[in-house]
């Protein structure tokens, strides 16, 4: 039995469940009438550590936002605004990105190093500035310990619901709360849809290590997931870790508690990275994608992204046929190593690929699997013991309107 | 005045517009009632240059030919049948893919080192062999040098039309003929369809420059279009050089006339790889992207494919609109070195985006061009020289219906 899983439990809430965290979510003006600014703050400096996009054209506030990780890896503060992405706007959106990090200090006592901003939505325009800083000094006196809910709300672009998740677990005997927010939803033009993640909690940890920690649960998380392949300006996942939860300060790798926290943040993160799945766009089926007897976990995931990330597999779950050929051949594009004849695929229970190329499972038993609105599919690949699971959603018509027709 | 250019002409035909080949396309009975099989025989030994798919789900014709090619590089039979792939079917599937080649040998009076092989269709099924050998003594008494429709409609899966390009060039004074076929129009279920490619011609080629030749211009033909980015089972491309011009022999780089036949070879690859796209399942419009201004060539190509494979740039397009933020992003995917503030992007001839991000176009303009069913779109990063051209179509709802429903 795995003691250790046995201690976590989910909770309700997200950034403010754990202790010494306060939110909110306010309407400012960059949006018609939805929320539009998110604040969250930390009671006492919290280790934080971050993760941005790679793509070529970072937007503004992951520039800003890397100069001030550079600066000090503790934080207080963390303003989001939704419904401008500031990204592809130039020497101005620079210096409205600072402009946020600065009204953001202002309004809460803090120095700027204490900040990290955020921005998503439509690219190409600038911020209506003057809304934002009128909105962070009201944001900053709507502060709640019960704001989380808010929190999540104005981070919302095209997201159809508001996304957070939290849990608790033991460190060493003593409760420690981990809970989060994510948005993103595939895309919607002119946006280009960014997905988004911050993590809080009361653990005590070093930010260096907090930072490894990040990394393999991103890596096992968000970077597992996909709607339709492309990552944008201004994607960004941040953790802040405030040690308000008394529990011991985790510094190593080999600390006791240190494998807890890191599995509770992994936890926290895939459920976060899947309702992002959940809500893609025109999305009619979940898609479970597991690659298992890969000669690595790196293979097994490249493998599973490859599934995920074709066209051809997603429309034919959308249609419900059991095509082993188009999940075979997605694998066969994933340069892996691994047998053709040595590969079993199964449809949740149903083997519709025995190995050596064999064919004999139900049809109406695959059916059945193909109706429901979340399908596993899994694939062994013979070769090692490396396994990865990736989320994915299906192609749909509704897709290509939403991504086609959206000025309409 | 570009001199070389001069001299190419386009002629009819394809496969038998070069002088000493023969061919023919009949039914045999993979498929119920449509042409099935095609034959394409050189009277002379003709140097052969080869490619095939890197999946890591090589068909048996595809292991069948490569022993082939390890065996001579000089050919004198073609045998490609349609509607089953051959793919994903063991030990049987190398059975029966040697017997193809022993039947065309035999009905030749050739060694079955001459003969190569080529199947597209289903996958995951045996071919019907018997079908098949009757089918190769009825086409050796069919052959015909006008045979090249009959070829090329013969070797037909999903194509809405048969494809089929030649053109005539200088060879230091002589007229050499270089014509072609292909078929692959996106994917069709269970199939998976394959992109096949046989160009013939009458020049004299060693193997080893033919073979670079052919490496040459499918980088930059049929590896620089994509319908859905997967890449099949069988995918094949072949080139046979019979010397029956009687233009000089061409063996090394160097030597007067090889850039002239280097450029023919592309120019007909360019042609033929453009057809599939423009036989691109549900395509509405086809797109020529062109990257230019990158650090390299390889850059180039490299932006030009992630902009081809975005979903979010084809369903854009697919909509009419001139969303240069999916562009940029789509460049910003690729991994390639340049400045978004020195990027410059056109839709056809209108600037849709100027540096630092200046927009100021006419959206009246920019409809224009987006109503046209062909549309160029094309980027200067404004980095280096390196400039590639790709090409694609637009993903429209058409597209999932096809690959989502074709069981029904």
């Amino acid at each position: 039995m795995d003691t250790r899983v046995m201690t976590r439990q989910e909770v309700e809430g997200g950034v403010t469940a754990a202790r010494g965290f306060a939110a909110t979510g306010i309407h400012c003006g960059v949006k018609k009438a939805k929320a539009d600014l998110a604040l969250v703050v930390s009671e006492l400096p919290a280790s934080t550590a971050a993760l941005f996009t790679v793509n070529r054209v970072p937007a503004a506030p992951v520039l800003v936002d890397r100069a001030l990780m550079a600066r000090s890896p503790y934080k207080r503060a963390l303003l989001v605004n939704s419904g401008n992405a500031n990204a592809c706007t130039g020497e101005r959106g620079m210096q409205d990105a600072w402009a946020m990090v600065r009204a953001t200090a202002d309004a809460l006592g803090l120095d700027v190093a204490d900040v990290l901003i955020s921005s998503t939505g439509v690219i190409g325009q600038f911020l209506p500035i003057e809304k934002i800083e009128r909105g962070i000094r009201a944001a900053a006196d709507a502060l709640s310990s019960e704001g989380s809910a808010d929190a999540a709300e104005a981070i919302r672009t095209t997201d159809t619901f508001a996304k957070q998740y939290a849990l608790t677990c033991e460190i060493d005997g003593k409760t420690v709360t981990v809970g989060g927010m994510s948005k993103g939803s595939g895309m919607i033009a002119p946006n280009m849809a960014t997905m988004l993640a911050f993590i809080t909690t009361d653990a005590a940890v070093e930010p260096a290590l907090l930072q490894s920690a990040l990394v393999r649960a991103n890596e096992r998380s968000f970077h597992r997931i996909s709607v339709d392949g492309d990552t944008s300006t201004n994607d960004m996942v941040a953790v802040f870790a405030n040690g308000a939860s008394g529990a011991r300060r985790l510094t190593s790798s080999d600390d006791p508690g240190y494998e807890e926290f890191e599995e509770a943040l992994e936890h926290v993160c895939v459920e976060l990275a899947r309702m992002i799945v959940r809500d893609g766009e025109g999305a009619t089926k979940f898609i479970e994608i597991t690659v298992a007897g890969a000669a690595s976990e790196e293979e097994a995931a490249r493998g599973a992204r490859a599934v995920a990330n074709s066209n051809l597999v997603k429309t034919a779950i959308h249609g419900e046929d059991a095509n082993w050929g188009r999940i075979l051949a997605a694998l066969g594009n994933a340069d892996i190593a691994f047998d053709p004849a040595r590969v079993e695929i199964r449809l949740g229970e149903v083997v519709i690929l025995k190995r050596n190329f064999v064919i004999d499972f139900s049809e109406e038993e695959a059916a059945a699997v193909l109706a429901l609105p979340e399908i596993s599919i899994s694939a062994d690949l013979g070769e090692g013991t490396g396994e990865a699971t990736f989320w994915t959603c299906d192609l749909s018509a509704r897709y290509v309107e939403i991504n086609a027709n959206y000025r309409t």
